[in-house]
């Protein structure tokens, strides 16, 4: 049975948080208005610290526990933007952290997470590989495992983006989030709940990274199947948290193919001037594929961030 | 004689300019300041309309002339950046204008000055051709050319963004605007005389397009030599007014390599998940190079444009 966080644990996350994160601007384009005949807001967690979203979810965690359990560290396993997140949460409070990651991790997310002062543990690119390398990192250290996504602290931390999207902007006819391990949408959909019920939470997923859309299809949660999309922080596949709240508040997911997420990608670094990662990007992608679908609404659109490597480009 | 204008006007232009354009948000970024051990604040004119800064003297240009003169439309001739910003004037008065540019222009940016109802006028890529082009569009449709920095009323239009940086962030230490014709250091220079006079201006320029440098160590306008420098905006040599300007306001000119500017670029784009021009991103480079001159000073950075080719980046 899991149990759903309260309006009033949501707020007061966003008030804990207040001081250790940034209150992320708010985008618009008259161009890329014009071009879907709607109205969008992007809440560009980009320009977040670390460079996405993650961070609210990780630095919330991190603060939930208690004196001595901060004091003794924290871990994650990670492919690249939780561990910054967990790193830099970690240097803000000054205390210690471990990240394991995957040997085929991209180099410019692990010298992030050295840059922000974690010890990085290298593992073989496989869950089994990295679960086994954390349960030794915790074992010897005695610190605390973060999971960057099936946890509720960590989605409640996350769900201060839409909390302040939705102060920012007021009411919005549809909010869009991408969804990987499903922790950034499950923020998304629980502020939706409690804070602008009438707005409708639509979860965008590449095609070929479909398993959250098949999980909800089928009851069950569904692995991704290779081969990888090209929005790689989306090819996790859901948590049972993750996936109780997708399939309690979220009002469908829509697919995306890996052109459309790189012509969207390509749309918002031309018109908007900021860079954003293919994960970001599939939530215009979206719209634009289904234009008569959002014609005429207002819409707040997740980009969750902005960590690509810049010498390996789709364009 | 060139006359100055007067801080009156360089307020009234601001005033002028509040509907049309946007006031641009200051970045920061706090491993950006730790690696120049200084404090930046990253003015972000790629943000700014049409995405650079041009858009302010453009607009400031073509709000100045009658109302029987914008009625018959305006012109100009550039290789990109004010053609757009003319185009973008001219679209937001409803009047028509006409764009003169080399057949060598990239045509991202060909496309963005068609994108806001201008005409263009292809010519060959030499300044003959195109003042000769110029010439003749001016004849036929007894339009107003406007010269894209060498005008009094495109400098105080430009000098708005260094008063809203004034205004966002206090006293600087430092200013540095880059230097293509000296249009945008002339706006700085002179924002920076009647409302910051203690802050020193500095001009960056690249060591292969160094015709300012050497214009104010022989006294003369110099034309840029090739090989031509990759920052594209700042190819063009002085005209006689700022020229006459950065003599009399800007403190010095230092120069910058080609590497030096790439790293710099991809360092803004890596850190502040912003896309700027090679153009602008040479202020930050001539800080990295001399790292002790502005060591613990305030410095502002004139991000002057957004608008690059992602098809052709140089990393």
């Amino acid at each position: 049975m899991i149990q759903k966080p309260t309006k009033e644990e949501l707020l007061a996350a966003r008030k804990r948080l207040e001081k250790y994160i940034h209150k992320t601007p708010i985008f618009e384009s008259t161009a890329i208005n014009q071009l879907t005949e709607a109205q969008l807001f992007f809440k560009a967690e980009n320009l977040q610290k670390m460079g996405a979203f993650k961070m609210r979810g990780a630095m919330n965690a991190t603060l939930q526990l208690s004196k001595e359990q901060q004091e003794k560290g924290i871990a994650t396993h990670s492919s690249g933007n939780f561990a910054q997140a967990m790193a830099l949460s970690a240097k803000l409070l000054n205390i210690p952290a471990w990240a394991v990651m995957p040997s085929n991790a991209p180099i410019v997310k692990k010298a992030a997470v050295a840059s922000y002062g974690a010890q990085i543990i290298e593992c073989e690119p496989t869950l089994e590989a990295r679960e086994k390398a954390l349960h030794k990192v915790v074992e010897e250290n005695k610190c605390t495992p973060l999971h960057p996504y099936n946890a509720i602290d960590v989605i409640v931390g996350n769900s201060t983006a839409t909390q302040e999207l939705l102060e920012q902007v007021g009411f919005l006819d549809t909010i869009i989030s991408p969804v990987g391990g499903g922790g950034l949408i499950s923020g998304t959909a629980l502020a939706v709940h409690y804070l602008s019920p009438k707005t409708v939470v639509i979860g965008a997923e590449p095609k070929l990274a479909d398993d959250a859309y098949r999980s909800l299809q089928t009851g069950i949660i569904q692995p991704p199947l290779p081969p990888m999309t090209i929005a790689d922080g989306l090819r996790t596949s859901l948590g049972n948290i993750t996936f109780h709240f997708i399939q309690n508040y979220v009002s469908e997911i829509q697919l995306a193919e890996e052109s459309e997420i790189i012509n969207a990608m390509k749309l918002i670094w031309e018109r908007m001037k900021i860079i954003v990662e293919p994960s970001s990007a599939i939530t215009l992608a979206i719209i634009l594929k289904n234009k008569a679908f959002f014609k005429g609404k207002r819409i707040g659109l997740i980009l969750s961030g902005g960590n690509v490597d810049l010498s390996n480009l789709p364009f």
